[in-house]
């Protein structure tokens, strides 16, 4: 059987998810909150199912939906997406950046990817037949940073699209605003594609702002920015997510979206535009995180974890390298088995396995789930 | 701009759906019930969501669904599936039918489409990279066939699979023991994988059996088997189906289908999970489907048209060359906007748009909406 992703191995998230279940382990591994979503969005999904919304929707995506993301992205952002042509829902934000490769890369086309990267990102690449670039982010004393004389050094006439992810996954750090000025002058001329990962858009901490690509026209442009509901609403099991792109892209997505997935859940994509009304939830969300954070952050101060700096995402990341000198994916591995607290080796996400002695907490959790975890890590 | 589906244009479907809604039509166009599912299915789905079951599911699928997949399997058509290894649940059969094309096409290799044909195949088969090659049905006295010389005849070393689909969208024929006999034929020896569309699978009337591919173990083990909830359970908005195969081709769909959509809408799963131990609904659906073909076809007797054989699926062709000598698109059109009836043309399901004088009608609508239809097609 020769097919086309023969190296390809299970996630990291199901394989850490499945041996937390197995050692009755805290799971901070997968990041999935371990806590109930408003119960008003069941409401509002269990109405549009009642009320018969139970057919094909637009490929794509429920008017009222597409209308409440370009609402959102306008009041949050400034940024205007036209509903009807700009914005298409999709069953996730994995299948968003997977069609979205799909998409426009060709065979042979370099993909530049900044590691420490989310592993969907290459398996989607090399289904393309293009070629993905890795750059590394470098560690420093201000944690994670974008090298941005290395991307454009990284850039050759085949470049056909950079993909970044602000908030970060794993590493938790954001882009600036200087940062997105340094990509800027790397595309300006170029008709490199951006494909901009800000599913934790909702999750940045301190008073900093999200610097999503849609606040900068000159990026916008040339832009796929995705987004996701479950990472947002506590909902990561519904798998809805949206792409928000300039026309000329989008119809162009649309093609390869309308004959891989055609279009996503009717009764769900209700539910949420109508709980999409209320800007409460996600204008609420830095704060009900920065609480968990700082919750779990403060657990970890007496011990031997050293506590890299978290101002996005739900993730921590911790060196440990005071505990013990062994692979990341072995201490993780015995975390989980032997702790019984669940983490992600950040390794998981370099296409060459590099090794920092870092390893990833999920802190969406309940309080509680978070004290017993850091019970179990303080005993290190 | 520079994609990889530059020629695809609007699917069909939401062309016509668009036109239809535009000129208050009736919609007989696009194949989707106007009546409700049963509202046991919506409180199964509801009471999932009220349990918590919102997070990210197994990424292969809610075990639940899983064994009631392997289950229904055994019990309609005796084949064995082993539900951890064997079966995948989908976002849609549409996602199904493109992450099985994606997994196993290699650009430059051959796929067998049997025309006319459900309309995601080829530009799935284009984003692979593989080579179309289409074979079309014929159309004799006893309705559609399928040519299985001509099939064999398109045979090559470069063949990687044959798509074939039964229940058969369009033209609502099915396939029978003896052409699944020819298929065998065919493969034998060979390494051409196949991938079965058996998504109108529980619509066979007049005590017809479905032909499942489960059933013929030869083929069984070189194939994909696809199906979708929406159509069994009237609920085709929720875009959840399956994928059936030996365990050694479906550890390599799930390679791809984890880095296209990871995983589907938990709470929709466990809904169907429950509803699945019932296995009415799907075996009273060949009862339910004939009787609306046969008020269909009834209302149509005295008319101009002339009624194709509907042997299975929501659909029923007919030609209506007594009418009008008009291609199909604007037959369709004229239908839609000055008839009020949508139909679908048949050409659309050919590559090279062969013209037949064949338009398709979608009869899982209300009795009332049938009848509505009926009076203005019977002015013709
Ligand atoms: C799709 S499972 C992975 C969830 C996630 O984004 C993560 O844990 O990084
Ligand atoms: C995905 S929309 C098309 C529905 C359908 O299968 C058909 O009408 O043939």
């Amino acid at each position: 059987l020769h097919t086309r992703l023969p190296a390809v191995g299970t996630t990291v998230f199901s394989l850490m998810s499945a041996l937390a279940s197995e050692h009755s382990a805290v799971n901070l591994g997968q990041g999935f909150p371990d806590f109930a979503c408003e119960p008003a969005l069941l409401d509002h999904v269990d109405a549009a199912m009642r009320a018969g919304h139970n057919q094909y929707p637009m490929m794509t995506g429920v008017p009222a939906l597409r209308e409440a993301i370009a609402a959102k992205i306008a009041a949050v952002y400034g940024a205007h997406y036209n509903a009807a042509t700009e914005i298409t829902v999709t069953a996730g934000a994995t299948q968003a950046l997977t069609t979205a490769i799909l998409c426009c890369v060709h065979p042979g086309e370099e993909v530049i990817v900044i590691e420490p990267a989310y592993d969907s990102y290459l398996p989607a690449i090399t289904l393309a037949g293009g070629v993905p670039v890795p750059v590394a982010m470098e560690l420093g004393e201000q944690g994670y940073t974008v090298p941005w004389d290395r991307i454009a050094a990284a850039v050759t006439p085949r470049t056909r699209l950079i993909i970044i992810n602000t908030p970060h996954n794993p590493t938790g750090s954001i882009l600036r605003a200087a940062d997105l000025r340094a990509l800027t002058d790397i595309v300006r001329g170029s008709d490199i594609l951006i494909l901009s990962d800000e599913v934790y858009e909702h999750m940045v901490y301190d008073g900093a702002r999200h610097e999503s690509v849609c606040r900068y026209p000159e990026l916008a442009g040339r832009s796929f920015v995705v987004s996701s509901f479950g990472k947002t609403y506590h909902v990561t099991g519904w798998k809805i997510g949206y792409v928000a792109a300039p026309a000329s892209l989008m119809a162009e997505f649309r093609k390869v979206h309308q004959y891989n997935v055609f279009s996503v859940n009717t009764p769900m994509q209700h539910g949420l535009a109508t709980y999409m009304a209320d800007p409460a939830p996600y204008r609420d969300l830095p704060a009900f995180y920065q609480r968990k954070r700082d919750l779990f952050r403060d657990g970890l101060k007496g011990s031997r974890f050293t506590l890299l700096p978290a101002d996005g995402t739900y993730f921590q990341c911790v060196k440990y390298e005071a505990i013990s000198p062994i692979l990341e994916s072995d201490f993780a591995q015995w975390l989980t088995t032997d702790i019984k607290v669940a983490a992600i080796p950040v390794s998981a996400f370099y296409s060459q396995g590099r090794e920092s002695g870092i390893v990833r907490f999920c802190f969406a959790k309940k309080d509680e789930t978070l004290r017993l975890a850091l019970e179990r890590l303080a005993r290190l």
